[in-house]
Formats: C-alpha cells, structure tokens, sequence
C-alpha cells in the first residue's frame, strides 16, 4: 500500500489511522505500521510529555500523531468553571437520580479533590495550549497533528509546517471542510454521524464523498462507522485515502476502559449507540444507559450549554464508576458497537480489517456482475 | 451485469431499483433496465388499477414492483380517525403558526371536501388491502411487492409466491432483518437512517453489512444515502447486491413533485434532509422548513401519535401548498439531497450512477494502491 498518497505524506505502511485516549493502543496501531493517533484533550503539559515519552520508546522510528484542541477562539473555552455555579435543580435533579438507583455518594473525605481533578482536566487557556504545543514540537515522531476544533489558528499552523508535521482536522459537514481547505490543512478526517462523541448530523455515506470533491486534491480520511475490511473498501469506493477508527479499539485487550465497561460494549447493539446531550451539553455519541435516558425522560431538565453539562455530570460519572453501577455506565462510542463482540488486540483487529479489504476489492467486479458482463 | 444474482432473479438488466410515488419516474427506471417500484399506500383499489394498467403500457414486457402496506397486525392502522378527536390545542397551536405566517385559509367552500379525501387516504383495513392485492395479481409485469410495514401475513407470502411473485421488505435494523428471514422472504432492502421517510437509527455504512451477513444467503439491496456510483460501488462493497434509490428521483423531469418544490430541493444541503415528527408523529426525514422548525420550539406541542400527528398536519399541509409558502414547504427527503443540485432525468441519473459505479470499480486496485503493493 505504500503506494497509497497519504502513506506517502506521512512514511507509514498502511492507511489505517486510529484515534484513542490511551497510549497503548496508539503506540500498537502505529507498530502495525498504521497511525495512531493520540487525544490530548484533557492532559497537561507534564502529563503529555509523560505519554509521549512512553509512546516514542515503543514505536521506534515509526511515525504517529496527536489530536489537540486548537481553537480559533479561547474565550469561548476559557470560562472560568466551578461546581458552585450549576444550577441547583440541576443538581438536585442529577443526585436523585443516583441516590435513587442506590449508587452511593463519593466519600466525603475524598470528594473534593476528586471533583477538583475534574475540573482541572476541562481548563483551558491560549498559554496552556502553547505549553502542550511545545511539548509535542520536542518529539520528532509526531508527523501529524489532528485539530479536533475547527481549523487552528494561522501562527499555529506555520509553526507545525515549519517542524515537517502535517495539519489535519476533522469534518462533519462539507462548510466545515471548505474552511479548513482555505486554510491551508494537510488532510482532512470526514467524520460521519454514526461515530462516536460529538459529530455533525451527516452520515458517512453521504458526507464522505461530498468532502473528497469539495477539497480535491488534499486527502480525505473516512471515519465514522468503521470496524471491518468492507468498511474500508467502502471508504476508497467513495474517494477516501485511507480510515480513521475510534470505537472499534475499545474492545481490544490495549484499550484501558474497564472490563466492566467492554463487556457492557461487547453486549452492545448498533441502535445502542446514541446520541446525547447528557454528557456535554452538545449531541454526542454514546453507550445507552440508564443515565443517557433519564435525560430525555419528561421530568427531566433540559441539558445545560457547553461545558457546564459537563461540570455537571463530572459526580455522576465518577459516582457511576466508583459503585460499577452497570446499567448507569457509559461512554462514548460509535454504531460500529455492534460489530465489537468479544477481546481482541490491536493488531488483530487491523489484520482482520485489512483481509477483509483485499478480499472485498479483489472480488468487487465478480460480486458486481461487471466481470461477466 | 446480467450474472448479478439479483438481476437473474427478477429478471432485470441491472440491479438499480427506484422507489417513487410517481408511475412516471417508476416506467423510466424500468425501462432503462432497472426496476421500478410504486409505492402505494395511498391508492384506492381504483386508483391503482389506473396507475398499473398505465406503467403496464409503459414497459412492454419488463418486470416491475409495487410497494404495499401489509401489515400483520390491522387494529393498529384501523382505528377510525377524524379531525373532530384531535386536541384542540394542537390545532389552535398549528392554526396560529399558519395565521401568523400569513398563509391563507382552506377556501370555505372546499375545505370539507379537501379534508375528507385526505382522511380518506389514510383509510386501512384488511378488506381492502385484499382488494389492492388483487388488483396486483391482474397485473402479471410486477414480479416482486415490497413490504412497507413488517413481514406480511403468511396468507399474502403464500399467494404472492404461488403467482411467482418475489416478496421483499424494508429492514432499518438486525433484529427486523432476522424476522423477515424467518418469515421466508425473497429479498431484502437495508435501510439506512439517512433515508428519506421513516427509517431506523443506524446508518448505512454500518446497517448494510450487519444485514447482509445476518440473512445471508437472502439478498440484500442497499437503501439509504444513495444516488452516485461511487454510492453504488460502496454498497457491493459492503456485500448488498443492489441498489434502492428514493429521493434521487426528486430532481428528475419525470418526477410529479412542484417545480417550487425541486427548486428548494436544488439549493438544499444534505444537513437540511432533518429527523422530524411533525409529519406522522414518528421520526421521519424531510426537507427543513419552517414549518418542521415550528414543531421543535420550546412553544410547541409535543407531537401526536400516528396516525393523529397525520390527520393534525393534513390541514396545515394543504394550506401550505396551496399558498405556495416556500419556507413552509416540505417533502420527504433523504440526505442524498445534497447531492441534487439541478433538473435531470431518469435515464441520465441511472447513466451517470453506472459510468461512476464502472470506473469506480475498475479502479479500486489502482486507488488503494493494492495493484503497485
């Protein structure tokens, strides 16, 4: 595949890209001579430059890549938060809930540095985003940063171009795309509805190829609803270089979610990946819970703006997991759920993938007709 | 493509089926060689005849289908409707967005007449799906009646087959698709959630292969977010063995649609093909207007259970068209309106899909680098 033009860009083997919170699954997709790609979304500086670290020492000379948060606009973000400012039904609402489900309260003792970590996590500032951009400029084999909020800003790009890394963004929607053409991006990731988190409303059917015309020639990568080699030959069918998974490493023996969490995935039906306002405020993909459905129950209240569901749901979620309260567990992910029945590894997953795909592509023009025709 | 396991079923030259309301559009796909399908749910037994012995002329010898209610359970659909039963605050609510709009009252003179025929659309009863059934079997050309609304009755299985009719259904999801197996079943349409109309939650790229291995060896067409070859390679690709295009047809000359109506359909987005229950109080897929907009406002009412949602609108509908309120027009419409952007015809959408489904195909070695691998 080394043929392949985004292979070439970025001196990998194999177009599959996988995007993932923990390390080791990156650093195994990135061995298998594809690109990991690693969110960064809540870590601080020192706290990166650990992973990194981690992650150079096992992948040697291979090339991988990072997803951060880039945004044109930090005042937007950089609201200073605190749990004292949600609405008191709100919460109240939320704590009945729970306490009703019998999941208990987090000790006391504890309570307060653990909701204070969360909030931590969800700071940040223009300054702490230069931070964690000169921790990644110190490591030579990111080749590629993936800008997980609109196209980042011009001083930010030229510094990336200047260091030889390639500047990608994700895509839900053709608008979207034509901007991050017009501003100069590497390639583009065409996120379909069906993923996992925060997407636009345009399935990847639809949407993949109107974003592989809209910004010829850059590449276009095909993410959302991905997890076989069909998939993938479905992807170059409609003009995408190359796929972007999420979800479907989640049931990999790599992934760190708990085995609670991968069994509840592993049962999981496509139609079970929902969209959701409860975790941010905005329509993200998730696992359906107890907890997603009580937000859309008549008694309950209407999900709070950005980021403050997400203040909000920080107790819940760490009550949640604390008590292995099963039928309340959730997170994100996309309707390739379905297809993830049982432990697998990293490696397996991209060797299944890429059988399936060279299967599918050698008897496409048999099982079309178009051989005998 | 004349060995495609479909095509030598029915009898069609290529595996492209089109569903439309429209007996115009249906002959054209037919007689270009695909198989055209009529949807039928609001036909007398009357008006059906017409419409059959018309396309019969039409197609000469070529086989087509029809679409039909055949529901298992009839109490459900049954239950006698009138305007007199809908909540009055409903209507004060929807007369008073139309009034505000300023857009005209039925004339007073028709208003009764106009009302009666829409409710006399939405009559169903057993009897009288036996006698649409047997007008269907005076009409020897159709070869295969689809499902709308679950597995049909084994009684209507059983004498569909005896006249060496296949029967065929629509399925958003595995579960769906494992009943219509069982129930023996010739062929199956997977349908996407980007679909126009009713449909399930799972989008195509992840329902398609769910079906196809869930029911296997039945074949399986793929509905949903099509209308270009590169959609139609994808579908192979994915292991459907056909094609099931709706609203691509919209933009066609042949279609009986209002030239205001294609109009807004040219400028629209596929973002803009959005989930409402306004129409039927299930969630369906429609172009946004103002008047889908209405029915999501926090002043609104929440929408009415089918068929009452039906009745509700059938008034605001009528008014609306009549007055030729653009921003109030709408019409069922799947996602793949993005992708029609000005007047076609039958033959050149059927043209253009199968030139891009060729050199997609040809060229899939070649674009995923396997040919230089």
């Amino acid at each position: 595949m080394n043929h392949n033009n985004v292979c070439q860009m970025l001196g990998i083997e194999i177009p599959v890209f996988g995007f993932s919170h923990c390390r080791n699954v990156v650093s195994e997709i990135t061995r298998a001579g594809g690109m990991g790609c690693l969110g960064t979304a809540y870590y601080t500086p020192e706290q990166l430059e650990i992973e990194l670290s981690w992650i150079d020492e096992q992948v040697g000379s291979k090339p991988y890549s990072i997803n951060m948060l880039l945004p044109q606009k930090f005042e937007t973000v950089g609201e200073p938060l605190s749990f004292d400012k949600l609405p008191q039904a709100h919460v109240a609402w939320q704590k009945k809930l729970l306490d009703d489900a019998g999941i208990p309260h987090l000790p006391e003792s504890e309570r307060d540095r653990l909701l204070n970590d969360e909030l931590a996590q969800m700071h940040l500032t223009p300054e702490f985003a230069d931070e964690l951009l000169e921790v990644v400029l110190r490591h030579p084999n990111i080749k590629m940063v993936v800008s997980a909020l609109g196209s980042p800003p011009r001083h930010i790009l030229d510094r990336l171009h200047a260091h030889g890394i390639k500047v990608g963004a994700m895509t839900g929607k053709v608008q979207h795309a034509l901007k991050h053409k017009e501003a100069g991006l590497d390639i583009l990731i065409a996120q379909g509805s069906e993923a996992a988190g925060h997407t636009g409303v345009v399935s990847s059917m639809v949407l993949w190829p109107e974003v592989v015309d809209a910004v010829a020639p850059i590449p276009v990568l095909a993410a959302g609803g991905i997890g076989r080699g069909r998939h993938m030959a479905a992807a170059f069918a409609l003009g995408a270089q190359g796929i972007w998974c999420g979800s479907i490493w989640h049931g990999t023996r790599e992934s760190d979610l708990t085995d609670e969490m991968k069994q509840l995935l592993y049962k999981a039906r496509s139609e079970d990946a929902v969209q959701t306002r409860s975790k941010t405020g905005k329509p993200g993909r998730m696992l359906r819970s107890k907890y997603t459905e009580a937000w859309v129950q008549p008694d309950a209240p209407a999900t709070l703006p950005m980021p403050w569901q997400n203040v909000l749901n920080a107790e819940a979620r760490l009550r949640i997991d604390r008590a292995r309260a099963l039928d309340y567990m959730t997170c994100p992910v996309g309707q390739i759920v379905g297809t993830i029945n049982n432990e697998s590894s990293v490696r397996q997953v991209i060797q299944d993938i890429l059988e399936e795909f060279v299967t599918t592509v050698e008897q496409m023009p048999l099982a079309t007709g178009l051989e005998n025709a």
